[in-house]
């Protein structure tokens, strides 16, 4: 049996965008900034795409910019701000995606910026008194920078209080949502963020496709700069079936958003339960019975002689699971996410994530073999 | 009947390409950095597509990193070896790609380049004489960016001439060899570049990709910063489908480079002919006769009734082909590289331009239908 639970690194692809896309590379091959007619059906096609994204986050399509994934919105986001916005100060947490943190860091050492990192609670929670204090310390021009949900323990961040905290001090604030787009409704007219980053291939899109979402109170210039693209903003050629596919996948989402979340919910639940009652010891990383994303379980297993190498085991078997982020697998270093909330030497931890292609049988499955590796 | 002559701009994808990207997208989603069998599937098969682009260039794999396209590659190499190699002075000429223009311009403007242009011949070929002088009249470490092609006029450039004279001054040469690769052979071990920048999509494979050579005696840091991908050059989950697509829309070309070299050759040498014949004062700009790139011919049209509408005329009649380069189509100025080669006032100055699915039953149509506008 093979088993994928490994959807927070990257989801399946819907079949309903894989359809979209191949028709797409088979009919529509068009530069969108020719203006013969070749090029302007492909136009079209992205200008709907553009449509339909900013519609599911009630914004205007002139604040929507596709880019080649969350990572580059990220680095647009945090570079240009300071670059553009006279941004001196940024404000994150230890547990941010590499994307802002590595960016920020950069920033800091070449002394464009002054860094602070806002503290966490005892549950992995951003700690909002410590980040106010951070908001009344310091006059200089800020951006807080804080994802929605942390791609490793899943916890959710408060967007609106936060959105409202750095309206009140006069900050801008950045909200990598990369792990919740598609996965929960955003009204950013409710919701005061000046900055978000996505990326389709963790809501069953394709990969190498994301979009930055800039509102319109604030005027960056492109990260890549050469031909008039994007309304000048983002300059290449698009990805026109990865933004196709993009806003395809996010259609199906949040068509069927509210089955999805139960089902998935109900996966994750279920798995809690069936670990509790098959693996004494077993513990749970992050905030996971309170604010949580419904996609991710980081699980903390007890001492075990498979304590090492537990994720092998879990793919000798067909699991495929992750240690940390993907992302940071590359290099072989600890998850600095694990590190900074704090986690108990001796134990395992392993991140499962789920999708709505998922099921009972394969948590069934799963729970089995994990039951095993803590019995031998 | 439709007619595609603007293949400069973008290209058709080849069908074994779009089979290629089908079939990954369906059965290969894992992301590459994930260390289990669904990751390491998809890493064995980008490190495949790695080692393939490499071996046509005759350069290690290590010398290869993906980007999302040319105009990225293009930021790379410009942004980066100012940043980390030490320049401080680029050479580039009026006729470049804006990829180049656009950046190099940023850079000067804020102080941190000098940014010196080649003359140009009568021609529209770069001065190599001139070249020679801006290289002696300074001692500031300089790159020197030109690119192989140019994508308005088809003008060749003599890489192994340039690559010679940076040599010889100690310079670095980026070449943006967006509108020759998959289309000219190149052997990176006898023509001494330093960096080179492609784009799948202008070589019959997909948009949104592309890729940087960095030669191995240049140390650049990643330009999209955060997670380890591309070896810690380019951060982002990699944009899987679009990898594969143009390792396989590479092969494709260099597999029946010489027959459609001949075809194309053979269809813009008889559309010169034809339009010689039918179209009384019609020119041709840039060396056309010379060291050209045979999939472009940028012809001059005598002055007529049509020639402030012709593009249009031929979108009605079902042709597409463009009055400049589709990256600035979107914006209203003229062509800066006619600007720059000086054509005469009052004639349109139309770019055609082909690949190898163009049939010469195609051009009789075209050139039938320039002949009545010239007519009337």
């Amino acid at each position: 049996m093979k088993v994928y639970l490994d959807n927070a690194a990257t989801t399946p692809m819907a079949p309903e965008v894989l359809d979209v896309i191949t028709e797409a590379m088979k009919n529509h091959y068009g530069n969108p900034s020719s203006i013969h007619s070749h090029g302007r059906e492909v136009r079209t096609l992205i200008e709907e795409a553009r449509k339909s994204v900013a519609k599911h986050l009630n914004v205007t399509p002139a604040e929507i910019f596709f880019t080649s994934g969350g990572t580059e919105a990220d680095n647009m986001v945090i570079r240009c701000s300071v670059e553009d916005l006279g941004i001196e100060r940024i404000i994150s947490s230890p547990i941010e995606h590499h994307a802002v943190l590595h960016t920020a860091e950069e920033l800091a050492k070449k002394g464009k910026i002054q860094f602070d990192l806002v503290k966490l609670k005892a549950d992995g929670h951003v700690d909002l008194v410590d980040l106010e204090s951070l908001l009344k310390s310091s006059d200089k021009k800020t951006l807080v920078s804080l994802m929605h949900a942390n791609n490793e323990i899943g916890n959710l961040l408060d967007l609106d209080a936060v959105a409202q905290l750095t309206q009140q001090y006069g900050a801008l604030f950045h909200s990598d949502t990369v792990q919740t787009m598609g996965h929960y409704r955003f009204d950013l007219q409710e919701t005061k963020v000046d900055f978000l980053a996505a990326a389709a291939h963790k809501f069953n899109g394709p990969k190498g496709v994301g979009f930055i979402y800039i509102s319109n109170r604030n005027k960056l210039k492109p990260y890549i700069t050469g031909g008039s693209q994007e309304r000048n903003m983002r300059a290449g050629t698009e990805n026109v079936y990865g933004i196709l596919g993009l806003a395809k996948a996010l259609d199906l989402a949040y068509a069927s958003l509210d089955q999805k979340q139960e089902h998935i919910q109900g996966l994750k639940s279920y798995m809690m339960e069936r670990l509790k009652a098959e693996v004494p010891g077993i513990k749970f990383n992050g905030d996971t019975e309170g604010r949580s994303l419904y996609t991710v379980l980081n699980v903390s297993f007890p001492p075990s002689a498979f304590s090492e190498m537990m994720l092998f085991k879990l793919d000798i078997e067909g699991i495929s699971a992750s240690g940390g982020s993907a992302c940071s697998s590359g290099s072989d270093v600890g998850s600095h996410v694990l590190g900074a909330i704090g986690v108990e030497p001796g134990r395992a931890n392993i991140r499962f994530s789920f999708s709505k292609y998922n099921t009972r049988e394969e948590i069934d499955y799963v729970v089995a073999k994990l039951k095993e590796m803590h019995q031998a």
